[in-house]
């Protein structure tokens, strides 16, 4: 059986409409569901809808701001801080957004630094957006603990994320969103519901020793992209996003799923430059059209069709979900009909009419 | 035989003396002098003095710009622009250097882009002139090619390093350097010579196959960390150190061995955080510090003696060759005497006497 399909449009609708009834302000809820539904586009489930049901969870049980706005702490010269004062990530996220483009294109470059956060989807959603003005777009941030220091057997840090967005011309935009960790812990838990091994190098268990079981990994620790440095990587990332603004840092970050006692306390940081102080943005636009050809002409290895750009697949996806539908899968299709018959709505007025 | 172990002062005065000799201005060659001994100092010796014998042919080559200065572009709001004019990467870094930190104490950051370099030797050379001030420093350079993307089987990006410093306070600071590949070049050229295999993920041979025979790798292509992952940041980093700049991307950039008749064209970034736009300094060591002692305290695997910080190692080796002098390899102390003679000077001079 084919998966259902829904249209993109009608999924933003309803999960705007199962946030709003549980209490979100309206354009609160259409963006935290534009957010979820950006990453359903482009085949990142991970960070789709199936977070909707734990969203409204934590709302439930009062651990989600939905009524004070992020706010500006101080804003100097190129940099500013921002108070995301526990309302939704994706609120979080694109107020400092806003003002890192804004530093960026007075100062040429914004350094914006958010404390008191939470999950705010994918990096990509950010990035898109400034890509998209011809601005260049680099996020960080931390997570909830699930990587061990190199040498170390308790998780410390998350799989804390860097994200890059760089405007092209005529080719599709440089669109980076990638994880420190080799691999995230919910395909780990997958490998584990479904009962196959997973790779040596994503997990050490509970002894520190890498492990192909994904039921040992769970216990244990995921591991970083290229040993110590992926270490270094995340550690610097925790550092920027929670040392410098305020928020949680190392296991201070609380977990999305385990815990219901306190707000996550997440950081980020959104780093802005116009290219326009170094080069008119045509130019730069032919310049990147021309290097990305450059690195696609390469020749590939037997058996590889075509060399991609970061973020290329992901919006060949894109385009094709806004043409042919979401097909979510059935898992998910069925807790997002439960939760909205809950709040007052129908998921299947999103399904794909063909 | 104990290797000959030099002092290290000892060593910044020869091979700046032999700079000196070859053209370059006493100030300049005093500053790469340094850099390179800083490298050795902190036992990184593919960076250290072992480059002094090529940087010297390419000043009788021609290849080097002695006589001109960095020139600053334009400097607007937070950023900058340095022409390099194909002066030595040391001196061209210092300046770049130099900017930034001015800019980050007027603006909270400053981002100076760089076109025209040379092989600037470690990135760790600045960061630690930037912690030593309280200030967080991020370095980004291009290289000349040697890894391929993702799919692909010749190489266009450089091993494109990534270095960050942070200050800490009692503890020792935060000082990630690292390539985006997963090894070196130099490492696989050693086990070629020594007749030894390497570790499967290191490179993959002409034809795209990983390979563990390192003659095999060196006319392929080194593979990036975390496989796609590491390519997007090589990628990333080309195109703010060269599209950005007007420096060389991709195989634009010029061996610094392989090439005799062009500049490199190398490009970097350095950009600079004043720490104290967010909070006052002394805070922040305390709380590096705390989270430093954190990290050092998850209990380790079987067979870790403790956990180290990015940085850490390489901060105790320049401890103790600060003190016991820098055991030179012998094929680099046989080199740098024949340079040595050549322009006048005696290595043996540098000679710890115990």
């Amino acid at each position: 059986m084919n998966p259902t399909r829904f249209h993109w449009k009608g999924l933003e609708q309803v999960a705007a409409q199962v946030l709003s009834c549980a209490g979100a302000r309206r354009e609160d809820a259409q963006l935290v569901a534009q957010s979820l539904v950006h990453a359903d586009l482009r085949g990142v489930e991970s960070h789709g809808l199936s977070r909707l049901p734990i969203y409204v969870q934590r709302i439930e049980a009062g651990l989600i701001e939905l009524s004070l706005r992020p706010a500006l702490i101080v804003r100097q010269g190129a940099t500013a801080l921002i108070d995301g004062k526990n309302q939704f990530g994706a609120v979080v996220g694109v107020a400092a957004l806003d003002e890192a483009k804004q530093l960026a294109r007075q100062n040429g470059i914004g350094f914006v630094g958010v404390r008191h956060s939470n999950h705010f989807g994918s990096c990509s959603y950010y990035a898109e957006q400034a890509v998209a003005e011809g601005l260049i777009l680099l996020v960080l941030s931390n997570a909830p603990a699930s990587m061990a220091p190199t040498g170390g057997i308790e998780p410390f840090f998350g799989t804390n994320p860097i994200a890059v967005g760089i405007p092209a011309g005529e080719e599709p935009p440089f669109l980076l969103d990638m994880a420190t960790s080799v691999a995230a812990r919910g395909k780990i838990a997958l490998a584990a519901k479904q009962g196959t091994p997973i790779p040596g190098d994503w997990a050490i268990d509970a002894d520190g020793l890498p492990t192909r079981d994904p039921t040992k990994a769970l216990l244990g620790s995921l591991l970083p992209i290229g040993g110590a440095k992926g270490y270094g990587l995340a550690m610097f990332i925790d550092i920027f996003c929670g040392l410098l603004t305020g928020a949680a840092v190392g296991p201070g970050v609380k977990s999305l799923y385990g815990n219901w006692q306190h707000p996550q306390d997440i950081g980020h940081v959104f780093l802005c430059i116009d290219v326009q102080r170094f080069l008119p943005l045509e130019t730069f636009r032919k310049s990147m059209d021309e290097y990305i050809r450059q690195i696609k002409s390469v020749p590939t290895a037997c058996g590889v069709a075509e060399i991609l750009i970061p973020g290329e697949i992901e919006q060949r996806t894109m385009t094709a979900r806004k043409k042919d539908g979401i097909p979510l899968p059935q898992t998910v299709v069925e807790e997002l009909t439960k939760l909205c018959s809950a709040y007052g709505t129908d998921l299947s007025q999103a399904v794909c009419t063909a």
